[in-house]
């Protein structure tokens, strides 16, 4: 086979609001360390999706002045790799040694060279050597072919899974592969693992475990002191976890699965409010929930809520405290705010939306005054890689599909509808959208 | 004995900056859980202390018009109790039952009832039936005489330790009370938990957790998920800790001596650098670890710092990566903004200081861009109050004595003395002043 000199891509252009699909140059290996995926489908479904942190660029609210090929989520195959492969080991990441042309892989949505310290404290989104998919710095996955630098270190090798299925807790075997449906892989690149990232940071934050664990502040702060308690042993009412979502866009819906799975596994008693003001998430939410909660309720309660419903709700609930943790997944001020307004005293928000260039809204007394936790930022996609596929292969119910109310992806569609769907996931019309570069 | 019908204290007026001496009228039982205490020192020393965050009530900053009596921290000897006490347990807190008339308290510097599921979780400085002294709310410390309402929910007794010692993690036992001075009593109030609190949420911080434990993220979310891991090991770089303490007043001191005193425990590999801009603070942060780093070292750095020093210093040590948690004890914009510039990507910033009415200097851009984790908050001092005692037992070097530039309190001086002591707090003429309202 010889390579095509030029290709299909989604380009934006600046200032704003202009998406244009256009032949551009296949991209070529640069450096050593670098792969050339081909991005495509076999079995005719997806591969490159639409994210709702491209609607920052898109809008033009990120600063940037560059054209580029948007999109950071794609899996594919190899085509072309950099003189750095397919030598002895040598101590650096084994796809360096292992990966081959012709694998199947998916890309996390950064690049991380998975040798620094940053990458091994699996802070790999911050990688000093890594870059974003689909930025002004780093072309993206809205394309028929996308170079990957740092591939060794970015990668997941999906046909040959030894490289990682160790870090798996549940046995879950190369096998599993099988039963995934290609277009559901596609979700691991990004919004999968930050549903996951978002759940497991607030039910492991310490203001969230002094009511999981039943160990009442100081003796959460555990790993430290082994403090005997005179106090009174924690009753039900201390113990029932109060958690509210807001945003149920693709990952925030993510993000309540992930967090009911991981909410179902330990008997806990908990209460989850999933909130949007767009009607139509809302019952994507509740469709994808009647999947689900035969096995993912556990011993708790779930309700999809807008706005005003939903502080009633939290309200009533708590008797006016508020929720142990809030999960904002919008990325702006306004859910900011809501947050605040739902998070009890010595709560948590757990921010996994990407923000801009605002202020945020709290003044440092309402900050004080309701000692709050809060953590943001980008997940690290790639670290978050094994539980999000192992609940990817759980819940192919939900995540498997395209089309039905209950799947998470709503439609595959062809390049030549690019402009069209990003003008209808901007106004909220669409929900996750797959392309197919060679439709 | 008869009781005094009228007693001296100090209270602030509106709008700010006015501190007068007065005669006022000894406070009654006006609830029946209430108890009065009398503020007082057998031993010629203290008992009414001055902090940092009376300043934003004295500099007007804080919206307060009501005149009121200023403090929030205070030791003393109960003289009134009200109809609740004396009777059987009834499944109240211990001391509505075994406190009595003579007994030597502690206050916290909030009123906390000890019966609602707040107080249970251990977040007593938020009980929705709690006050803080000295606010227009509460009478304050700075008196001869105190009302201590919900008394036996908030004080700790120090005629009667086994209510509270069994919550002691190293045996301390109640013979240790022997060797505390009575000046260092009060540090107990607030300022030694509070410190102690700064450094327990930075050590038990899941993103201080991934270098303190040597498990990566997301192992670090490790309550939920026993996930094996194929990554490489961590080395000795991304294990070691670096920590900034922005702020050296006396919570700053308390805080960088409980924060040694947590390392030097557990042989972790540490950076310290302790922060301020002021140089007799600095001075006195030295002298006080050059009594305490023949055994609070461990394997660890400690440094005294001016603001540009500091960050040349985290910039040489940490290669430009930053702090794994910087603990912000000041309550202003300028400190917020310090911490962010000092803190690495995925790392915690921990603020203490009492915030005010600015907005918090942050846009969502630069927060989701760092991955940063905010903690904010008041200490919850009865919650912390047993390790606080621990580590007050332990460096009576440091907190016993009164007036070397090793010890924490600077002095201690009459009521007369008040409008001058603000004075000069303000400016940060002073460090810790104890009053002695019988002098």
């Amino acid at each position: 086979m010889t390579s095509p000199t030029s290709q299909s891509a989604v380009r934006w252009y600046p200032p704003s609001f202009d998406i244009r699909v256009e032949e551009v140059s296949v991209p070529e290996i640069s450096e050593p360390d670098d792969a050339i995926v081909k991005v495509k489908n076999p079995h005719l479904v997806q591969l490159a999706a639409l994210c709702g942190s491209d609607l920052h660029i898109y809008r033009g609210h990120a600063g940037v002045t560059k054209v580029h090929i948007c999109g950071h989520e794609f899996i594919g195959e190899v085509v072309k790799l950099g003189s750095s492969y397919g030598g002895p080991a040598q101590g650096r990441p084994d796809l360096y040694s292992t990966l081959k042309v012709g694998d199947k892989v998916v890309s996390p949505f950064t690049v991380s060279c998975g040798e620094c310290s940053v990458c091994r404290l699996g802070y790999t989104c911050r990688c000093p050597h890594g870059a974003l998919f689909g930025s002004p710095v780093l072309e993206g996955g809205q394309a028929q072919y996308v170079r990957v630098p740092k591939a060794g270190g970015t990668l997941y090798n999906l046909s040959d899974t030894s490289s990682w299925s160790a870090s798996l807790s549940d046995k879950t075997t190369a096998a599993a592969l099988d039963k995934v449906s290609d277009s559901s892989l596609v979700l691991l690149a990004d919004i999968l693992p930050t549903g996951v990232f978002a759940a497991m940071q607030a039910l492991s934050h310490p203001k969230v475990l002094t009511a999981l664990t039943g160990r009442p502040c100081p003796l959460n702060f555990f790993p430290l002191r082994d403090l005997p308690s005179k106090q009174d042993a924690l009753v039900q009412e201390d113990r029932t976890l109060t958690f509210a979502i807001v945003g149920l866009g693709p990952v925030g819906i993510c993000a309540a699965v992930s967090l009911l799975d991981l909410l179902s596994t330990g008997q806990y008693s908990f209460r989850v409010v999933a909130i949007d003001p767009i009607e139509s998430r809302r019952e994507k939410m509740e469709a994808v929930y009647s999947k689900i909660s035969p096995d993912g309720r556990g011993s708790g309660e779930f309700i999809v809520a807008s706005i005003e419903d939903a502080k009633t709700k939290v309200q009533a609930w708590t008797s006016g405290v508020g929720c142990t943790a809030v999960l904002e997944v919008v990325g702006n001020n306004s859910a900011l705010s809501l947050a605040y307004d739902l998070v009890r005293d010595f709560g948590a928000i757990i921010s996994v939306g990407v923000h801009g260039a605002n202020q945020v809204p709290f003044t440092g007394r309402q900050l004080y005054n309701k000692n709050v936790s809060l953590e943001f930022g980008r997940c690290p996609a790639r670290t978050m890689f094994p539980p999000a596929f192992e609940l990817l292969v759980k819940r192919q119910d939900v995540f498997g599909g395209v089309g039905d109310l209950s799947n998470l992806v709503d439609r595959i569609v062809g390049f030549d509808q690019a402009p069209e769907m990003y003008r209808a996931f901007e106004k909220g019309d669409v929900g996750k959208v797959i392309f197919d570069p060679w439709k």
